[in-house]
C-alpha cells in the first residue's frame, strides 16, 4: 500500500507521507511555509492549518474526513484555552491518516503577504530580522563544562538552523541564567540576523511572550515625528502616533537648526537629545497604548532627511548647510539602539537607520523610493514628497533620478497670515463659486460644508481656528479658477468680481473666506502676501521637477503620486490648478499617504527591503538644485498660475482657466530670506 | 645593466629592483615586515632601516656608500625636529642606487617579537587587533553624493587594505567630519579587526597623535586588581599599577561574594558597580602616570576568575556557588568597552574578555595556560597559580589537564595571627638556625636580614608590621627543618629545642620570629593555628595536584611553575619543604611571575594569542575537584609536612628533614568554614 498523498494548497506543492506524519512535518520535508516557533510542542499555535475534505479534482485527491488524526488533548487544550477558528487544525499535532488537501492561511505562512497601503498596493513579504524560537537546552553538567549560553547556542543550531557563529548581546547575558532556570531550560529566545553580521541573541523569556515580538517604523520629519509600532510577526501596524519635532523651537526649517548649531556651543547636542527625548516619549506612549512590553520591542527603524538624520545620530549638520552638502555618512547605519540613547525600547533592540541618497536627499526619499518603487514602473512616474523640504523622484524601469527642492513652510501652513498645521478647526476644503465669489469650504473635525445646515454645531472647536496647507492651496486654486486671481497671482479688485469679499489691505488686496471677528474669532483672509508665499513654494517644487525631466529627457510625465501625510490631504485638481506638479491626466495623479512611513514599515519587515533600499539608494542618480544652472530660470518660470510657458493642455481641456488680468501696479510682498520672484514674468 | 640588487636582513629575502625604489616599496613587494603607518609620507618614522656598507660575502653583495640615495628634505627635516639614530634611514624616503644589503631592526618590523616576562621566555609576535593608518580621503562632490565614512573607507582599502565592509562604531560617527577637514582630508584612522567580525573603524584624527595606540590589560583577581597599560604597536609595558578589588568589604573569598549577592536584593549589582568603578579609576591613574590621552586607548583585554568574571559583566554569578557550576558563558566576550560602564577609556574601545574553562577554573587559568603553554611542553609540567584561589594545570603536548583548589586566603597573609599583605614592613624571608633555634629575617623594603648591621635604620616602616604569604610559608618550613615542628604540624615545647622563642600559648607552642613590645610594637609569633591554616591551605593545594596527576596517570612531574604575582616570591625549597607541590628537583621548580597578567598582555598584543586561548580552552580537559571521589583522602593525606604517605626522595635528599614527634596531646585548631583535618593522620 502506498503512502498517503499530502497537498498543500496555495502552493500546490506535494508527496507522499508515512501514515502518523504530523503535518507540520510533512510541511517542512516539502518546503512549505507554514510557520512555527515553539518546534511543534502545540503551545504557539502558528502553524495552524485547515483540511479540506471531499473531492479535489483539480489535485486528483478525494478526502475523507479522517484523514487527518482525530483531536488530541494538546490541540483541545489550545482550542479550550486560547480558541481556534472552526476548521483549524494544529500542524504539529494533527497526523496525516489518508490522501489530503491541507490549506496554509495566510496567518499561519512565515513570509506571509502584507498589503502596504500605498499608491501601487504592491504586497510585501514578512522577512524581519528578529524571530523568535522555542528551544530546549541542554543542563549543565559538570563534566563537560560548557557555559549555558554555549548550550542554547548549540540547541538554536541543531533545533532551528540558527547557523553562524551566535554572539550574544553582552547586556542580555545577565539575564540569561535566570530565564534558563526559570523556564526549566525551555525558552523562547529572540535572534536578529540580518544577514550582515553574524547572529545576535537579543532576547530570551522562560516561555513564549504572550505578544508577538514587535518593532518601531519611525519617520523623522522636520515638523513632525510619526511612530508605528508594527507586530513583526504578521507585519500589524498596531499602534501609531505623531509628535512635533521638539527641535522646532530651535527653528522652523532645517537651514535654522544648521545655523543655530553653528551659532550656539553644543547646540548640535541639545537639539540632538530634544529629539532623542521626544522619540522615547512616543515609544513609550505606543507601547502603553498597545500594552506591550518594552522588552518585546526589539527593533527600530528610521527615515529622515539628511539634517534629521545627522541630528538624531548626535552629529553636527553644519556641513549639510553649505556646499558640497557632505554627508557623515551616506549607508544605511546598523547599530544597537542604547547607542542613541533610545531606551524606551529594550535594552538589546537593533536600530536601522535607512540610508541616504545624498546631502540634500535622505533616507526619507530613500524609504519614498522603497514603498513607490518608480525602479519597477513601467510608465514614466514623477513621485513628490512634500513637506518643509520636498523631495522628488522621476524614474521608470530604466532610471530613476532624484532631488530635493527648498519649498518652505508655506505647503504646511506656515508663512500664511492666517495659516495653522492641520488640526481640529481648521480650513482644510476650500470651494468658491465662480459666479458669485461666495466660499464655501470644510474644517476639520467636521464633516460638513460651511453652506450646510448644522455646520457651525458641528464644528469641533469653538471658533475656526484657521487655514492649514490644503486649505490654502485649494483656496489660491479656487480664486484663479474663478478668476479672482490672475496668472500672475494678482488678487483684482472687488469690482474684478469677488464684491465685499475683496478687501483692501494697503496697496493689495485679499480675499476673505470667514469672518467672526464680531463673535470674537478671528478674519481669515487670503491675502496677497499668502499667494506669493505659495507661489515660491510650487515655483520650487515645480523646478525641482523640471530639473529631473530635462535630465531624463522628457517633458511630460504619464503619472504623478502625492507622498507625505500632506500629499495625502492635496486634492489632485488643485495641485495641477497651481502649477504644483507638471500637467497630466487627472486620474493618473494619486495621494500615497506617508511614503517614508510605509518604507521604514517595509524595512522593520523585510530583510529584503533593507537590501532593495541601499541597492536604490546607490543607483538613483541625484541631481543637486542648488548647482543647477536652470533651476533659476525653471524657478521664475513656475511663479505664473499654473506657469508662464507650460501650456498644461490636460488641465486645460477640462478645467478652463479664466483669462483676467490685473496689471502689475502692486509690489508683490518680499520677504528676507526668500528669493525674489522677478515681476517681468509674473504675467503671462 | 640589471637592477641592483636588495638583500633584507634579518629576514634574508632579496630582489632586484630598479634605480630609485625606496626601500619601503621594495620591502613590501618582497612581503619583508617593515612597518609603516603613514604610507611612505616621511612622518611616522616607522619603517627606519639600516643600511649596510663593505662586503657581504653571505649574500654576495658589495655594498657602496652610495648605495642609497643621499638625505632629502624630509628626512633632513625629520631628524632634525624627532632625531634618528646614527646609521638609520627612513625606507620610504632612501632610494635604491647600487646593490645594497639592508637590515629591519626589530622595532621596525610591524610583527616584532617581545620576550614576555615568564618562566618560558618564548617571544610573542605583535598582531594587535587595532591598527593606525594614515590615509588620504577624496573630498566630497555634489556630483558623485557619497558620505564621508564612505570615501574614507574606500581610501582604507586602496591605500591599506582594508578589506570587508568596514563600519564605523555609531560614537565616532560624530567626529569624523571634523577630523577630516581639519586633518585637510588626511586623516589617521584607527581599524579594529580582530577577525571575527567586519572591520570597525573606532578611531580618527586629523594628523597622526604623538603617541601610539595603546591597551589596557587587566587581571581581575578576587583580592586586587592589576593593570598594565600597553603600546599597541611595541608591546611595551608603559605603566602598570595594583588595587585592591573594592568588592572585598562584601566577603574576603569568592563564595561570601556569592553569598552577599544571594543575600542581599542588588548586592550583585552593587558588586559590579564596585569593581568598575574602581577599574575605571585605576585605569585613569595608569593613563595620568604614562601620559597617555584616554582616546588613545582603544582596547582592553581581561582575565579573571569565573566570579570576578561574572560580576564585572553584571551576571548574578549564584550559579557558581552551586553544582553544576554553571558558566553564563564559557567562551570569549568580545564587546564594547561602553557596554561595560568601562568610559575611562576611548568611547569606542572594544573589550575582550579571554574564554573560560569551567565553572570554578576561570580566564585567569586560561591566561595562565596561554603564558606557560603547558600544550606546548616536551616534559611533563604543573602549573600552579596561587593565590585565594589555586588554579593547576598539568601537562605536557599530549594532553593538558586542569582543575582549581580552595586554598582560602593563607597564603597571603590572611587568618594568620600577625598575618598582613605583603607590603613594606611586612617579614617576607625567615631562616632559622637549626643549631640554636634563632631566627633572621628579611623585611620587605630592606635589602639586609635581621642580623646585618643597620638593619633596623634600613627598615621603611618605624616598626615591622607583620608576616605576609612568602614570609609565614618559609616560617613554617624553616620550623620543620629546625626541627622545631613535627611533621604532624605540632610546635614542639621549648625543651625539644628553641629555648625562649618557644611560649606557651593555652594547651600549645607558639615560636617567637620577632618581639618588639617593649618598643610599642608588635609580637609577630608562629602560632599553632598558623600552622594549622598554612596546613588546611597547602592541603587543598596538593590534593588538587593529586588529582590532576591520577587522571593524568603519573605519580611524578617534570618541573613545576609557580604562577601569580605571590607565586613568583615563594622560595621553591620551602614550598616542598611543605609539601605545597609534588616531590621535584629543586632546579626544575620556577617561579613565572603573573602569568595570568602576561596572558592578558598577550591577548591584548595578538589576535594570534586570542585564537590559541579558546582553543586552548576548549581543549583542556577539566576536573572538579568538588566532586572528585579521592579528593578527600589526597587532602587528608596531604596534611602532614611535606606529606602523610608520598616520600618526596628528590626533596629528601638535598634537605634533611629530623624526625621529631611531639605527641598528639594537643588538640589542633579549628575553624569555622574550614575543612577538619582529621587528627588521626596527622602523624607520619
Amino acid at each position: 500500500m502506498t503512502d498517503p498523498l499530502v497537498v498543500f494548497t496555495p502552493s500546490g506543492k506535494r508527496g507522499r507521507f508515512a501514515v502518523g506524519t504530523p503535518v507540520l512535518t510533512a510541511a517542512r520535508q516539502l518546503g512549505v511555509d507554514l510557520d512555527s516557533v515553539c518546534g511543534g510542542r502545540g503551545i504557539c499555535s502558528r502553524c495552524q492549518i485547515t483540511p479540506g475534505s471531499g473531492e479535489f479534482a483539480k489535485h486528483g485527491v478525494s478526502v475523507t474526513e479522517t484523514a487527518l488524526s482525530p483531536w488530541n488533548q494538546v490541540e483541545e487544550r489550545y482550542r479550550a484555552k486560547r480558541g481556534l477558528i472552526d476548521g483549524r487544525r494544529l500542524g504539529c499535532q494533527a497526523l496525516i491518516q489518508s490522501d489530503v488537501v491541507i490549506d496554509v492561511p495566510p496567518e499561519s505562512q512565515v513570509h506571509k503577504q502584507i498589503v502596504r497601503k500605498a499608491a501601487s498596493d504592491r504586497p510585501i513579504k514578512m522577512d524581519p530580522a528578529t524571530r523568535i524560537y522555542l528551544v530546549d537546552v541542554e543542563q549543565p553538567d559538570m563534566h563537560d563544562p560548557t557555559g549555558d549560553f554555549e548550550r542554547l547556542s548549540a540547541a538554536l543550531t541543531a533545533q532551528w538552523g540558527v547557523f553562524g557563529t551566535l554572539k550574544c548581546d553582552p547586556l542580555l547575558l545577565p539575564k540569561l541564567q535566570t530565564a534558563l532556570r526559570k523556564g526549566a531550560w525551555q525558552v523562547a529566545a529572540a535572534v536578529f540576523d540580518d544577514g550582515t553580521d553574524a547572529p545576535l541573541l537579543i532576547g530570551l523569556w522562560p516561555e513564549l511572550p504572550t505578544s508577538n515580538l514587535h518593532g518601531m517604523a519611525i519617520d523623522l520629519g522636520s515638523t513632525t515625528i510619526a511612530a508605528h509600532l508594527c507586530d513583526l510577526a504578521t507585519g500589524t501596524v498596531v499602534a501609531s502616533g505623531g509628535v512635533m519635532n521638539p527641535q522646532i523651537r530651535f527653528g522652523e526649517d532645517l537651514m535654522s537648526r544648521v545655523s543655530y548649531g553653528m551659532m550656539n556651543p553644543g547646540g548640535a547636542e541639545e537639539m540632538t537629545k530634544a529629539v532623542r527625548d521626544r522619540l522615547n516619549a512616543l515609544m513609550s506612549d505606543l507601547m502603553a497604548e498597545a500594552q506591550i512590553d518594552p522588552s518585546l520591542i526589539v527593533e527600530i527603524t528610521v527615515v529622515c532627511n539628511p539634517v534629521m538624520h545627522h541630528l538624531l545620530l548626535g552629529i553636527d549638520p553644519v556641513e549639510l548647510g553649505q556646499a558640497p552638502f557632505a554627508l557623515a555618512q551616506s549607508g544605511a547605519l546598523r547599530m544597537a539602539a542604547r547607542d542613541l540613547n533610545l531606551d524606551a525600547l529594550s535594552s538589546t533592540a537593533r536600530a536601522y537607520v535607512l540610508p541616504c541618497i545624498a546631502g540634500h536627499v535622505g533616507a526619507d526619499a530613500a524609504a519614498v523610493a522603497l514603498a513607490e518603487a518608480p525602479d519597477q514602473s513601467e510608465d514614466l512616474v514623477l513621485v513628490v514628497d512634500v513637506g518643509t523640504n520636498a523631495e522628488l523622484l522621476l524614474g521608470n524601469r530604466s532610471r530613476v533620478l532624484a532631488c530635493s527642492s527648498p519649498t518652505g513652510p508655506a505647503f504646511e501652513g506656515a508663512q500664511i497670515s492666517a495659516g495653522q498645521r492641520a488640526a481640529p478647526g481648521a480650513i482644510e476644503r476650500v470651494r468658491i463659486d465662480a459666479e458669485t465669489g461666495t466660499p464655501r469650504f470644510q474644517v476639520i473635525g467636521s464633516d460638513l460644508w460651511s453652506d450646510d445646515p448644522g455646520f457651525t454645531d458641528s464644528l469641533p472647536t469653538a471658533n475656526i481656528t484657521g487655514i492649514c496647507g490644503s486649505g490654502i492651496i485649494e483656496a489660491v486654486a479656487e480664486l484663479r479658477m474663478a478668476g479672482l486671481l490672475d496668472a500672475s497671482g494678482l488678487i483684482g479688485p472687488p469690482q474684478a468680481g469677488g464684491g465685499d469679499r475683496i478687501i483692501a489691505e494697503g496697496r493689495t488686496f485679499s480675499y476673505v473666506l470667514h469672518d467672526a471677528r464680531e463673535t470674537g474669532g478671528p478674519l481669515i483672509a487670503v491675502t496677497q502676501n499668502d499667494i506669493r508665499a505659495i507661489q515660491l513654494a510650487k515655483s520650487a517644487l515645480y523646478a525641482g521637477a523640471r530639473l529631473l525631466m530635462d535630465e531624463f529627457g522628457t517633458d511630460t510625465v504619464d503619472r504623478v503620486v502625492l507622498a507625505g501625510a500632506f500629499g495625502a490631504h492635496i486634492s489632485p485638481l488643485h495641485a495641477l490648478v497651481l502649477g504644483m506638479i507638471p500637467d497630466c491626466a487627472l486620474e493618473n495623479v494619486h495621494g500615497a499617504g506617508n511614503a517614508a512611513g510605509t518604507g521604514a514599515r517595509m524595512a522593520l519587515c523585510s530583510r529584503a527591503a533593507r537590501r532593495q533600499v541601499e541597492l536604490l539608494s546607490r543607483q538613483i542618480d541625484k541631481i543637486e538644485t542648488a548647482i543647477a544652472p536652470r533651476f533659476q530660470e525653471h524657478f521664475v518660470a513656475a511663479s505664473a498660475l499654473p506657469h508662464a510657458s507650460d501650456p498644461f493642455p490636460l488641465l486645460r481641456a477640462h478645467t478652463p482657466l479664466p483669462d483676467a488680468r490685473f496689471g502689475a501696479g502692486v509690489t508683490p510682498g518680499r520677504r528676507r530670506g526668500q528669493r525674489r520672484v522677478s515681476p517681468k514674468t509674473e504675467q503671462t
